[in-house]
């Protein structure tokens, strides 16, 4: 049986390469195939910010190697930079919660 | 509708706390808790190797700020290390089949 870790580590290999496989080499994404992941995949997180500019920037700090392509590494990282900033933004959230409810509960 | 790889980050979050929660600080794995985590989520990856001396090397490793417990970055940054590791191992095995699919062609 997967573990849910395990699927969520499935699951990115499968996303890149859902991507990557369209045209040219398929173990990187070139800009064309990044921008089609990006609308597709993380469309609420770049709400707005889906035109080539933002594209193009994105491609540029991913693309430690500067050939051009997003490998899979440079994927993770991008990925893994948007899971701590999406867990950081819950955290405060919960934070701000606890932190209304005790003093909701000091002036009882 | 959620994408996969929405879905991917949501089940990161979910485990971590998942195990975080346990006991002790909520937001932070102590080395019980990663235990837990490791032998669970990722008994396939680390077949044999469950034993505490494992656990202490995997610990030091990630814990970058010294304090002792895994946080949330610490926590993705194993996933990401792991993950790249899978990805390469994959890549590998298709590259060999392909060469041997290829090397048997030239043969006919």
């Amino acid at each position: 049986m997967c573990s849910l870790l395990q699927r969520a580590m499935e699951d990115l290999i499968k996303v890149f390469y859902c991507y990557s496989g369209k045209e040219g080499d398929k173990y990187k994404l070139n800009k064309k195939e990044l921008k089609n992941m990006l609308q597709e995949e993380l469309a609420d997180f770049l709400n707005g910010s889906n035109d080539s500019s933002m594209v193009e920037k994105i491609m540029q700090d991913l693309d430690e190697n500067k050939d051009g392509e997003v490998d899979f590494q440079e994927f993770v990282i991008l990925v893994a930079a948007l899971t701590v900033a999406c867990n950081e933004f819950f955290v405060d959230c919960i934070k701000k919660d606890e932190a209304h409810k005790k003093s909701g509960e000091g002036h009882k």
